[in-house]
């Protein structure tokens, strides 16, 4: 059971590298891009089965793979996270711009003003695509370095291995991915939930407390991975999983916005829109943790 | 039963009148404020009733007496206005500031990242602080001229009028209170309430559509004051108008913010600070139409 997993997933993780290498950059970029990201998929997949699985893995070997296949991952990911970042951002702005002018707003003392508005967050959005354009163009480039390095080659053998011969020990599968399912009620247990269901609590409105819950959707994750493995059921979590995702994409948008602000000699204007942005993308958070906890309710219920 | 409540709110009107002249501003400044809050309330009633039960008034005298009681109303609340927004907005900076630099805010580049957030806020705050009492100096002011103009004392002549004889034709009140109320009622099915019931409807970021809530601010009043007259029970609306009450308050809040920003050469920081603090008031009035509207439909329910 297990051995089938990794042998599936490491031989999806070797197409995708062929497609890879055949799309290459410069040829398709489109279909390379895609490509990484499904080298990703299969990497986070194996990586999380030998973590649930550990106990039935040979350690002294699935451990360093395991870190290396958490190192790819994350390197592949970064360029897909600039660009979807970018992507909130701009859209959340479109947002309030097309606000900021509606004939609504009698109350602004001047024409003048709400121009100044405008260009604030015209000029807002244009730091912030250069930004992450930047970040996202660098990200590009460490990904390729990577898929290029000796360290990637070593563990494109590794999954290789997988792939053909999966070095598994017997074990009770069903044990460790019911732990991986405890941990995760655990974890869910110990956030504020009561808080999160009660609308507009400004909980979220400070960067510090967002841990926790990045921490419960890695352990969704791990959950829903083990329970591919053991052919459980996580449908009623799709949701739940949606609404942590949304939390982490905002809190790392806002987290840019913020950065963004912080940016040397820029215009008042563009300060106050990137201030409104912050605080939205929080406003968002917090929004995100009131679907969580409904989500979460209604598949504990549903269970 | 509208004469007594003339002359109960007119005797009352006089006793404030007389209060605030003993204690006079120089003398005990509280004590002048708290009359002259008390003076705004009776006039308010006097108005309302005026208005609900218009039919029943001679209108060749009533209409222009209520249309100055609108206007010593509204000279002797904006000092009381200003002083409240200023201790809104700056408990909201409070509150922002105070989360700025909590340990767990650890994804903050430097140090010297934090100080200059919190900077910014101490500056915005610095900025209202000076721009609303200013804004409150200048209402204490003209309120203090009103009390002392020809036209505060013929409007105080007539209120004299109402406490002794009030000018009632027969006529039905019943009839104008529900009319009142049904008024209120149509005004509140116009409001887009089944939106405001999805919390997190991002529909209150701007600050264009607010004026229907207003409205119904009014009429809720007018409705409230209607019943007092009458004999009626209003108790099951009072949680719905705490919350339009906190949906005007955030709304003038966050344009004070808004304006505040429009400032020459404030510091980017500031801008931010303001940027942030505009966009949780505009939070706060999206709070404000989902508690109202639970209170609505939960005093419709008790009705």
């Amino acid at each position: 059971m297990l051995a089938g997993h990794l042998n599936a997933h490491a031989a999806e993780f070797l197409r995708a590298l062929r497609r890879h290498r055949e799309g290459s950059d410069a040829a398709d970029p489109a279909q390379a891009a895609r490509s990484a990201l499904d080298m990703r998929r299969a990497a986070r997949r194996i990586g999380s089965a030998l973590h649930t699985f550990r106990p039935m893995t040979d350690t002294a070997w699935a451990d360093p793979l395991r870190a290396e296949l958490a190192w790819l991952g994350s390197t592949l990911g970064r360029e897909h996270a600039c660009a979807a970042r970018l992507g909130r951002l701009l859209e959340a702005m479109e947002r309030l711009g097309s606000g900021a002018s509606v004939p609504g707003q009698r109350d602004d003392p001047s024409a003048a003003s709400v121009r100044e508005t405008a260009l604030g967050i015209a000029r807002a959005g244009a730091l912030l695509e250069r930004q992450l354009t930047l970040a996202r163009t660098r990200a590009h480039s460490a990904a390729l370095q990577a898929l290029g390095s000796a360290r990637f080659h070593a563990l494109a053998d590794a999954v290789a291995l997988l792939a053909s011969d999966a070095p598994v020990v017997p074990g009770d599968p069903y044990e460790h991915a019911a732990r991986a399912a405890r941990r995760l009620t655990e974890a869910v247990d110990a956030l504020p939930l009561g808080r999160a269901a009660r609308p507009y609590n400004a909980e979220a409105a400070h960067d510090g407390q967002d841990s926790p819950w990045h921490h419960v959707r890695l352990l969704l994750r791990l959950h829903r991975y083990a329970a591919d493995v053991t052919g459980g059921d996580t449908g009623a979590l799709a949701e739940a999983g949606g609404a942590l995702d949304r939390h982490r994409d905002a809190a790392d948008a806002g987290a840019a916005a913020a950065a963004a602000a912080r940016t040397a000699r820029i215009a008042p204007a563009t300060a106050y829109a990137l201030g409104v942005l912050h605080s939205s993308q929080r406003h968002e958070v917090e929004a995100a943790r009131f679907a969580f906890q409904r989500a979460w309710r209604q598949a504990v219920v549903a269970r």
